[in-house]
């Protein structure tokens, strides 16, 4: 059978020359960066050079950039640090964050540590600047995190916007851009941001490993302690290829990125025009239709079917060899509506199924056209 | 040159069958575990079979096994929540525990949470029994953690002992089991403890994973929160690869577990005998030459050198090819004396330099020759 995979912002397939990176330094350098004998140095200077390799991506000093086991820990590290070492008593954010923001955010105002205020959002998910703006003005210590790139729903997030208001107002801006790293380029000297989360099994490298550019001088202190790993900022024995994976992945990203852009808009475009001509009353969430305002890597549409069809959408899917998801990953088993969907679309169009297909530039036109014909079957029929 | 891997208590080689099932994972099965398309269920499948095999090594339940980046989050994880969640604000430690332990205890007192009580420990490093069934006299609610095997100086704790004590007194017990799983049978229907933490790379598996044994019910919350991974235990794309490294890993040292413990009981035999017999005045730190009291894993001795020497000692074995460590790896490039050692030799011994040597199972008795060889030239030149 024909196997789709149209889920690329749930985890993408690794990349052969990343596989076989990490799986050299597991055979040959298996060493602690911590030792000091030959086996210990060998591993830590693999650990520098990728922090620094990854650091010139983003135009950054390899000190901003700590190793993380992924994106979540790297969104709990900036949140937690925030309140606990830089007086933040305020977080601005948004409803349709991911839940490795929201939910630490929500525990944090539950504990009473903080205030917490959430940015207004019109009915395709962009955030109201204004609003932002006056949510800023306030002698409390603010801390805003609004994603780059919405995991379900594709909107980008004007960053250099955000970026200037934080300025302006004094407050520090956290992005979690792990939908945005390895895809979009990031020059953190043209628009200053103090802390970035980013995962690698998003962009190709392995799972388990990420980062966080973390602003020099900034003052967050660890919240996983122990050893004096990552400058004291990440205690735990540094996952040495998985790092050298992750900067393998984002350098071959790099390597190939404006042609890559390119492709994947291409491909997004032949799916809209599909889905446009060949499924009658389709809708898309947020800005999926717009590539100004909206990522290359992923489109979410809505269809035209009833509640009873649409409970069995996924299933149905599955058993033509279609991968997507309605919401993120995380809720894509359970009948939870997307957090995301809830926020902004009406009532009416929360009953009918979204999906989201997000596309890596392992995926063709060929499958677009078996999946357009696939989601045309069960609206006709 | 001669190289001479002898710090396997810092990290260990990973087995070729590991390397190639995590090769294998990272080819075949990408998918991310949360995603309900088959992508995402093969990958769940494996992460379960994964939870499941482990948990039986244990003598557990699967779903008391949960996943996380390794050793120090796991400690992180255990004691941060032990207050948080389940009201515990004394916990009894040593002061040999690894930092994993030590620092998030300390800290968690500075911030006024709880009260810290430090066992008494004689000159070889075993706790004083007395002291602290006399600790556990207390109405607050206590969490006991201490070491099974202890990395520094390889002190094997009686945790029937410890476990005894503990539920005698109401209170919780947690083991940094970190240097013993992989290497020893532990039998949790036997010993009841409430967690224990456990790193695949200190028994040939991966690194950048772990798990922490957290007893049904125990009430703990997550410190890294996000998407309802791990029964909502830790948050965070599941590393599929990596599980399935630690399982493989995990498998093949349980498989061969008694043969194993004898060759590497051997070999430490032949270690000391050397030792005694070749190097004049040499002495052993903690329980080291008894073979029931200490891990047959590493030895902890002292040269009879001066200052000066002891001061190049790491820099002359590593020119020699011979791969050791003065304390953790974590303290082994620096001039900071093992806090292990501090707390338990007399100043005069502690002048001189102590070196760990730790053993696997690819180490033979030619490099024991070797390396008695290097240090006889040092002490007797």
């Amino acid at each position: 059978m024909q196997q789709v995979y149209f889920d690329n912002a749930a985890t993408t397939p690794m990349r052969d020359e990343v596989i076989d990176a990490i799986s050299e330094v597991m055979k040959n350098n298996f060493g602690n960066p911590s030792s000091s004998h030959s086996f210990g140095r060998s591993s830590k200077s693999l650990v520098e050079k990728s922090r620094k390799s990854i650091a010139q991506h983003l135009n950054v000093a390899a000190s901003e950039i700590i190793f993380t086991s992924g994106g979540t820990e790297a969104d709990n590290f900036v949140l937690h640090s925030a309140i606990n070492n830089l007086s933040v008593r305020h977080i601005i954010t948004s409803k349709i964050e991911h839940h490795a923001v929201l939910h630490p955010v929500e525990k944090l105002e539950k504990d009473s540590r903080i205030r917490v205020s959430y940015v207004d959002l019109d009915a395709k998910g962009n955030i109201d600047f204004k609003h932002l703006e006056s949510l800023l003005q306030t002698d409390t210590k603010t801390l805003v995190s609004l994603m780059h790139i919405n995991n379900e729903i594709g909107n980008i997030l004007d960053l250099k916007r955000v970026s200037n208001l934080c300025q302006a107002n004094n407050a520090l801006f956290h992005t979690d851009a792990v939908q945005s790293v390895g895809h979009y380029y990031i020059d953190l000297q043209t628009i200053p941001i103090d802390f970035i989360s980013a995962s690698a099994h998003k962009f190709h490298g392995p799972k388990g490993i990420g980062f966080v550019f973390i602003k020099k001088n900034s003052g967050l202190k660890p919240i996983i302690i122990g050893g004096e790993q990552e400058r004291g900022l990440r205690a735990g024995t540094e996952n040495v290829p998985s790092i050298v994976g992750m900067e393998t992945a984002l350098n071959i990203a790099f390597k190939n990125l404006e042609e890559e852009i390119e492709y994947l808009k291409e491909l997004k475009q032949y799916f809209i025009q599909k889905c446009i001509a060949q499924i009658p009353n389709i809708a898309f969430n947020g800005n999926s239709v717009d590539f100004e305002l909206s990522s290359h890597t992923l489109i979410n549409l809505r269809l035209p079917l009833d509640e009873d069809k649409a409970a069995m959408i996924l299933f149905h899917l599955d058993l033509k060899g279609v991968a997507c998801s309605r919401g993120s990953a995380c809720q894509s088993g359970s009948s939870k509506k997307s957090h995301v969907l809830s926020e902004i679309l009406k009532d009416k169009d929360l009953q009918k199924p979204s999906l989201r297909f997000s596309f890596s530039i392992f995926n063709t036109k060929e499958e677009v056209d078996y999946v357009i014909n696939v989601l045309k079957g069960m609206v006709i029929n």
